[in-house]
């Protein structure tokens, strides 16, 4: 297979841009720096929050998105990687943009869960994603259904991510979310799709030792794989 | 000050390059992804070894550096920044590419170095960094004397690096290391000098807790300053 040149769309966030980066560094087979795939990055930070225009009629951050996915273009990339969820939402207009293919980061998800024969995922998310439905559509009629936490369990999770981790706080209180996660499993999930990019850092930061799914991960490896070289098992 | 681009001339290696796009994430001071600097960047593996180059004849990486500094301006880059130690030997010829600064990692840490009124440090790298004298170079009349490991105590800093990091052998015996430590210490070094992009890793993951001084640190404290934005302090 010809190898491919990798351009990560990013900027939403940056923080999330350099995980997936990482990521990809990471999982690929390679003994030398040679060996790796060239990867270009625009971490476009002018792109307007998503959930903003989704849910609150904020900018449509289209035009920016496309403008990145052009340039990238424009240097050489020959695949495209989006790290961020709820820019999916905006995935077949910046797809439509450009001639090279824009991974879809919910879809290769959703192919990891099913190639691991998983029935029953929870989604871990901020209420922005979920309200915008990206996953709901992404995974309907896939065979693995999707349940996301009720009520105060959604705001346990939402607390975690902006009263824990973004907030830097490494000592925070987890027994609401753990029950959360508890009532997630008896629903029947098997796994914990981590779908906000804050949550794989607080699985770390305060020891979720649960079953999960990482977005950004399937990403990186379908990215190393589209480009044409061999993920690190 | 207007606000700048940055470009990350970078895949020398690619986990350098990571590691320096984090770092200026991590050390901007931005309360949100939209007061984040725009970052471009280039992890251009196509690049020869510069060690090779300049020690046994390799292939000259000056034309694949150029080829990414220029894709980098194309693209928007007002300033570039070099992750890689060695690849300053050609920092010149790069700078000589394009219209826009080309920031240079090692002058940036001598400057941090001359602000904390160090007058000895200490270089911790690879014998091929050591040998192109890129470090002595740009250290010359600066009025802090650089001084390197002799003998036997280089060779257990290579083997560190190599032996131990590069290997991913987290239990790796650091007695010899931190013997060389102390004789540079006893000799009147009062930082190291993390010369090698291994060694910032060596130092968290063997816990050598000796004072440090962090080149990739400095070079993304630099360009976040060049692009017109704060560091968090």
């Amino acid at each position: 297979m010809q190898k491919k040149v990798i351009g990560i769309l990013g900027g939403m966030g940056p923080l999330a841009t350099a995980d997936l980066f990482e990521k990809i560094v990471l999982h690929t087979a390679a003994a030398s720096d040679q060996e790796h795939p060239r990867v270009c990055i625009d971490s476009n930070t002018s792109i307007p929050d998503r959930t903003a225009a989704l849910l609150h009629g904020g900018a449509d951050p289209t035009e920016e998105m496309v403008k990145s996915a052009r340039r990238l273009v424009s240097i050489g990339a020959q695949v495209i990687a989006m790290p961020c969820n709820t820019a999916h939402n905006f995935h077949a207009a910046v797809a439509a943009s450009v001639d090279v293919p824009v991974l879809h980061m919910i879809a290769l998800t959703r192919d990891v869960l099913l190639q691991e024969g998983i029935t029953c995922a929870a989604l871990l998310a901020t209420d922005g994603t979920i309200e915008t439905g990206i996953y709901q559509r992404t995974f309907e009629n896939s065979g693995v259904t999707l349940i996301t936490p009720e009520g105060d369990d959604q705001r346990a999770v939402m607390d975690m991510i902006y009263k824990g981790v973004k907030a830097g706080v490494s000592n925070y209180d987890t027994a609401n979310v753990r029950a959360a996660i508890e009532r997630l499993l008896t629903r029947g999930a098997e796994t914990l799709i981590l779908g906000c990019t804050e949550l794989p850092l607080a699985v770390k930061l305060y020891s979720l030792d649960y079953p999960c799914t990482d977005p950004t991960l399937a990403l990186a490896r379908g990215a190393i794989e589209a480009a044409g070289y061999t993920c690190k098992e």
